[in-house]
């Protein structure tokens, strides 16, 4: 557990304090359901661009705390600067995701640099620098990266992928390679999660989006382990920090990270059963993991599912999100809906 | 349980029997992976022709047990036919998937026959029907259906959709619509395969590819309480047959299987650990559970992959499979390896 923070709910709730109504932020919480967002997002070229530029990243990291009152901001960054960073071509093309020039053998490895470009990383920090003191004071601030396997999964297929099969086929047939490629991003992803930290960050999640397509012992090598090497990697340069891992997609092998050092908290999706969780995961604070589906839909829906992860996480330090990113037609009156409810409960 | 029957290992495993050498067959067997099936394929106009012609689909079914010699042949089918028979209108488009005419409100359900044109799912029949004689008399007759909230997710989003999120969506708006709809499909459902098993079928399968995708409170509704009540049904008219769930994605949520009445065996996806499922199904035969995807790679992965599910499932009645349907760039000489291995296990 990281250590108490009481003027932060959320570090609070990181470091295992039970609280009366849990702080709340919303993964993708700044973004393109906020008409603010989508206005300076258009002054950008690309949206790599607009992840380099500390003037664009600190306002769409500040617009949501202001909209909502949230009670922790995200650095504005995308999980995919890792590999930009490392020398791969990274690119978004609008509408359809990211593009990366894909790794099919040990050459395509051997481009990558061992490490990576921190000067290409340079506006992550200084957007975290910048953001510590514009954030109020009760506001926590959090850095992130993906998790080795779920940038992996992206740098082999050069692309998004139903189920990532193309890298999950890519690991059957080329174990070793990307054993190598996990051990990179491994420690590229912990030294620039300490650099996060430097610079400002209180906390990183390490968000591994695609957990859940793989097998037990898929799972247990590209996902637990390499998030566990991370996780006491970062605590041992930086052990105030408190770290989330959110193995999405993994509700049954949750059990896999109880007791895993270095990790104050486990992020949910939504189709974890609050019980089960709490169960599997008996010392570590919980965050999630309402449907974003109920929040578009709004209504009863929402507010039963609200009432569902409020009173399913009531017995355990729990920070209230979404199980998954808040989807771009979000209406803003849900949000507000649903804060009232969670601040209100 | 069913009741045992010696002479057809596939049978004997889903009454309980455990066996040296689980039986096997491969979702998705009869397939695009097969050049023999392509050649028939080709000389119907359309997916759905092909599926309500018996001299197709008889063939279709056939031709995976000849080359293989598998435990059980599946009727070849779709279960979009269940919506087809419901008056909805289903196509296929190549290299796309499927394509309805959607669901969107009252009258959309309104418009469905109360009940199946089973004029339209005669081909089904007498494709059974025929079955029954040509096949080894040591190889087991299953049919099958899709579970009503997979086929309802089709027929809400006319298509496949990532996480089949517009139904969600639907679902949480419209509640008491999809209820209707689940009702209606439960009806037609249990109805088609007291049919099929009238027509030949000595097992059914109940496929709920989208089962994972549904948070707790939801799984329960739509995937858990639809499936015991057609296993429930089936069983009260044909007790003699065996009845296999498959929750697809489910692999956290398999206790809410355990001890449902008329349900013989449960089948199993990729990610699911054999002795968590063993432990969550104390009273099932269990079937599953090779990544598709091992069968692609061969070598040592597809090696390793096997062993780990015979293993795995030794202490259990088994049923040999994939966690998924076998993907049409699946190599044939991989197959042939796999039956050597688990004929040879």
């Amino acid at each position: 557990m990281a250590s108490a923070s009481s003027s932060k709910p959320f570090l609070a709730a990181l470091a295992g304090e039970r609280q009366a109504k849990p702080p709340v932020w919303l993964m993708r919480q700044a973004g393109r359901y906020l008409p603010e967002y989508r206005e300076i997002r258009a002054r950008a070229p690309s949206f790599l661009d607009f992840c380099y530029t500390p003037a664009f990243t600190v306002e769409a990291t500040l617009q949501p705390i202001r909209r909502f009152g949230f009670d922790a901001a995200i650095l504005f960054s995308d999980i995919l600067v890792v590999p930009d960073a490392l020398g791969q071509t990274v690119s978004f093309e609008t509408g359809e995701g990211p593009r990366l020039d894909p790794i099919e053998d040990a050459e395509g490895l051997a481009r990558l640099r061992d490490e990576p470009d921190w000067e290409k990383l340079a506006p992550a920090f200084e957007t975290l620098d910048r953001l510590k003191t514009a954030l109020p004071s009760n506001v926590a601030l959090i850095g992130f990266c993906g998790a080795p396997w779920t940038v992996a999964s992206y740098m082999i297929a050069g692309r998004g992928t139903p189920d990532q099969a193309p890298a999950r086929l890519f690991a059957y047939r080329h174990p070793e390679l990307v054993a190598a490629l996990i051990d990179r991003l491994v420690e590229a992803s912990a030294e620039y999660l300490i650099r996060q930290i430097a610079a400002g960050a209180e906390a990183v999640q390490i968000f591994d989006s695609w957990a859940g397509v793989l097998p037990p012992l898929e799972f247990e090598r590209w996902c637990v382990a390499p998030v566990a090497a991370i996780a006491a990697k970062v605590k041992a340069k930086a052990p105030h920090a408190a770290v989330i891992a959110f193995p999405r997609g993994a509700a049954s092998q949750l059990s896999k990270f109880a007791g895993m050092k270095g990790v104050d908290a486990i992020g949910l999706d939504t189709a974890v059963e609050p019980a089960a969780a709490i169960a599997a995961l008996p010392d570590v604070a919980l965050q999630g993991n309402l449907d974003p589906l109920a929040l578009i839909a709004g209504g009863a829906a929402l507010d039963e599912g609200i009432d569902r992860v409020l009173s399913g996480f009531a017995p355990r330090a729990h920070v209230f999100n979404l199980g998954h990113g808040i989807l771009p037609q979000t209406p803003i009156a849900h949000v507000e809906r649903m804060m009232a409810r969670v601040r209100g409960a």
